[in-house]
């Protein structure tokens, strides 16, 4: 018996394609798991250079890899047509992250737009986008340290905020719970929380909200 | 000076309008509070019995308190109109925290139904209801203990899926984490969560995706 | 032999008078230390209502107790006649943190101003208060949930500014820690903290600040 | 003085054999052991391949090394005839700690099956395998991330069940701890639980178990 | 529709039957529960004297209830027939979680025996009883503090041994993670833990066991 | 069979004579252990007030009970005879535990010092008493908040210090866990730690390092 | 647009150079950064001799980088010339931290006195250096382990103190939490504490209070 | 001015000579230290190879370094003539922090016996073994996972017992966390518990009580 089987039924039932986080997989695993889907698209996630480099060179070729979200497109290449999140950031730190989301939303076929060095210490640099922002459906934030970027975005904008925490830091800031916690504890109403460093999973949410938008639905099953 | 000034402007601004969370609150400071407030709307969460009964009687016979969730209405009656999400929970312990959700829906003007009782250690119940489930715009799950409810939901509907961790619970389950850690880190995608107990914040967070559905920005605006 | 000893060198040697914490400490215990101070001036904190109402009569009748903050002035009347730091907060829930912090100062000689519900999630009321907080010489910032009021100041303004985290909230502001870390890893420079809900000691950090400042040595001296 | 001494009476006073848990010690110290245990059986867990690498080329060849479970059988080979556990998983990245238990099984002379992906966020891919799960004597249920797994199945399934909470994932599923916390609150009753990643401890209680039962008891006594 | 609505598939599918968690729930609401079971048997757990107090007179007179365990019966009365665990303790302290096993247990048709202050820092009295534990089919061993007697036990008896970690105890003691982790952490072979204060779940796993065990079986189906 | 059985044994297996914990037992149970103690001496910890005056009336007017420490002694009355520690502690804070290791010691037959308020946030007190603290065999140190008492005078004296970590305080100080990691992280060589709260096990401590001192053992041996 | 944005206006609006931390950013990242910033002065912390190494050739010969401290400075040389803190450590572990708040101090402008050695463990080594401690206007104590030194001076000078935990040590002492927490639960009054190993920010909050001393003010603004 | 200053008087104040924790310095500053100490003695703990390796050639052959515990003494070489304590531990993964222990009492002039092999998951291994370890002045105890060790130890023996705990482990006894609560919560009297991994530190304790034993002390006098 094969020891995996995608859940191929899964964009059917709740509009997401199928993902495979490569983390815990041996590039023999990733290679396998490829193999098995033959020309269906998948999206890999936490493929990073090393473990990109371990798989079979033909393989390597027809993959769409992007080294700074570590991330990869499988199978046929779709256009993002449909409207998707501004994502909003404080700076370079949280861009891996930041990309995470967006190449997962370009993967299921939705626009993004990346804001980054927004951070709050300096909130004249949020402010002067703030107009901006207020114009998309939905608003992703990703921030590591401590986080007041979710708070004071969510009390600016009137679209629903995913943040998403990000494990740059040290100290009480290593590992993301800083900023994690300022996510589920703000005084902001209404601000969502995805793990920590999961930039496709905000995305996958996003998508949640968006395909609920009729101009969004039409598009995405047409 | 006042030493409080509500963000009367809040609704407005996003949408939501401004509420007072009363647990680090006297009757004294609530009191005057709601007399600052006027006839304008509020919404009181974490208003138990016993604080609420210290609110000077004439204020009392004006608030619509609701003992089991803890929140009160001020101001103008509004009849829920819009559609609003379904409230999936797995028993009686979880119903405090989900009523806050409805509640706090329904002083926006958003109707929702609650289902008890779909816990997944029984899996028929939440599958005889799925189908139901499905036919709702957003899904706000209500779960304590080890929280594997929001995993098995947000793996069968496409809507967007806001988890509350519940308080309820004892040794590891204590305080809600363990029911938190398990949104967080779901094996099913796109799921988003909020702070533990809040089921507030959760109505807030459906709210600001359903006044992106045009048929519920029209009728909240109307 | 005694089992107290206060710390009556303590004034001369760090320019701060000894205080009694009385969170540990029975009435009776409270009274002897009283008696034994005579004449000479001692702050009490954290002495609660039902802690005071147990000292003897005497002794109550000559303390100037202040419930809200739950601190207590014993000995000579001080009148504060000294420029001290602003005192931003967030809301209601705040003031007893706020209160200790004031009361502290105003026992040294110290004026205070609070300013309340100052909150981020409203950030049009700490904007339309900025240039006020400017004319202070330190900023003692006073917040609970996720605290990102502490962020959003230290980026605005010039002065020492000093956190004390609070632990009202539920979930994971429960205790304040989440305030406290935000506090810490906070991406605006230069942010000092103190331990959770010790307004006492952020006014002692003020203390030691503002007698720094030549005016103030002066005057202090005098 | 021999610096170890291994359990040798072990196996009869448990019913279960000595095994030895290769972290912490260097080859050199893994060789003396095996020199020092003779033609006896003797397990070794988290051998991994470097280790394995570096120990002396002879004994390498005569040990039955696993890379994937980092498990080695030393001493004569038994063939597993007696009926065991079915070891269910969620997939690729659960295969080494299901594989730790299914060697430590075969090591024990029980035969088991591992059913990998199998995770609940596609309940389908579960449901069509339970009748088959339904027909083991006890269960083995190997899961990271948050581990809603454990519930799913327990509430499922007659037989023991037994939770191996696995350490990857990132953000709050690092560590195996939002996994072991589900399994520890679970819903579903009667499910137990072993560390994080120790695959050989569920072995080593399964068999404690089906010794229990006579047909398995009389075939291990044979 | 009903705010709630019991399993009562649960025996059949798994053998336990429905139980009712009363921790977070109102006098009243446990009312309504056990007025829609009828006649059917239902065990409660977690019904302290107070809430005990709080119930339908009527109710009560009908009810078995047990102080010390915090447990009661409705519904006919079963006598225990089967042989059922070993119960182990190491103290007074100890007791009311281990009368929550054997209340369980008897409600599920099972006899057994606790052994109290059996604790390892007084290793004799351990020793004497070691060959009585020997002879039962499962242990339950129920621990505070350090936990110790779990490892100690596991590495005397080869029944499977269910490890039920107690909160009693201070400071690091404090909620009994410090017996679970030693639980967990067990250098004895095959140790299985539930939840902290568990003593509900020790006993269904004990009966999950127990029904695997043919003569057990015969019985339990008679 | 009865449910408790104490440790008589104890002390002339290790030196420390059978203590009764009294905080998770009920007066009823207290009541029974005392009556199977017959005349033998017993030592009680964690007796408080309340549950002191559930014991039946006799019972109370035999025991030796101190409201401080909460601790009785049962059984004939030993004149402490023997030399013993000294006890430092910061403040009266700390004094119920520092009576509870000089209580314990007493019971054993070592008298002990307490020197109250010898805090290092004015070190002056410490380092007035230093020379007669260096005259003792033993130091026990009881320190809460930061615990920086522990590595002060461990830094300066020559003997064994055992540090007993206290629960007071609040924030990072709350449980007493900065205080024991401060005792466990010590830079002053040597430091020695006990539970929080446990003066009981710091003074048992203490008499096992006192009885390998010749002088005491053979007065302990008359 | 570019992807980096730095806040050249935060020196004007707080007194504080803008700053770039290179922990989590690429050679190639840091080189544009650098490239965008022209001539402007930027501090760098945390760039390591690995990634110090990857710049660019001729911006390396360019960068004052201290190897010890992690730090750079970019930009036009500026002496240091008004007086600052004394930063005050106990040991070689602790001097990269205390050289990062020095070396941020200097490129501010502000000379420092690093004193190393001083721990509280061999309490004479700060005795007879603090009269010179005393002279300062700021004190930075930088400490890992437990952390002890912060109270210790706390209590025996009048300046303001600022602690900086260190994350040197293993066991409690792992990571810095040990002595973050001695720092915030300290018994003496008046202490300030930044993030663990923040020398950069302990240097930051030192400014603001340096700034408001009148000589230093008037210096800085020549 | 230098930057270190060891604290020479460290033994002529508390017996114990001064060390040198090398974890956080690197191999310069070593051989600095070394070349300021001269001819003087000197104890370096945590000198791994790699470390040892970069220090000076010449320095390096004076040194008498162990690489399993990496401790390595510096200066005249003194025979170990004085009665030291007996370490217990489990295996073979305690061997580097039993010789951590060991190493530093040899170089105070202590003989010690290291018995492995001892742990308590095959107790016939302890107790064959008891009657040596009672004929020990004072027992240190060297134990990872749980540490059930330090509780059946404590009970069994009348010396003073210092429990090691160690890092070795996986899942919730990484760290060494389990075995540290362990010894701290232990239901044993009297035990006393060092910092994780610390065998230095479990070494000097028992040098301060050694010390104490009027054998011991004249002989270290002499």
């Amino acid at each position: 018996m094969s020891e995996f089987e995608l859940d191929w039924q899964r964009e059917a039932r709740i509009g997401i394609a199928e993902a495979v986080f490569c983390a815990g997989k041996t590039p023999a695993q990733i290679d396998a798991i490829l193999e098995s889907a033959g020309d269906r698209r998948l999206l890999l996630t936490r493929l990073d250079e090393a473990k990109f480099a371990g798989l079979a060179e033909e393989r390597r070729r027809r993959l769409d890899h992007d080294p700074l979200s570590n991330t990869a497109f499988h199978g046929p290449h779709l256009q993002p047509t449909l409207d998707g999140p501004c994502i909003v950031c404080a700076g370079t730190s949280d861009l891996p992250v930041a990309r995470e989301a967006a190449r997962s939303l370009a993967f299921a076929g939705y626009r993004s737009t990346i804001m980054a060095d927004v951070g709050v210490a300096g909130l004249w640099r949020l402010m002067r986008r703030i107009d901006e922002i207020r114009t998309f459906p939905v608003v992703i934030a990703v921030a590591g340290m401590e986080g007041a970027l979710f708070s004071v975005l969510a009390g600016l904008v009137e679209a629903p905020v995913i943040a998403v925490p990000v494990s740059v830091g040290y100290g009480v800031a290593a590992g993301g719970y800083a900023a994690l916690n300022s996510a589920l504890a703000s005084c902001a109403t209404g601000l969502l929380a995805v793990n920590i460093d999961n930039g496709f999973g905000a995305a996958c949410a996003a998508i949640r909200i968006l395909r609920r938008i009729p101009a969004h639905r039409l598009d995405s099953q047409s």
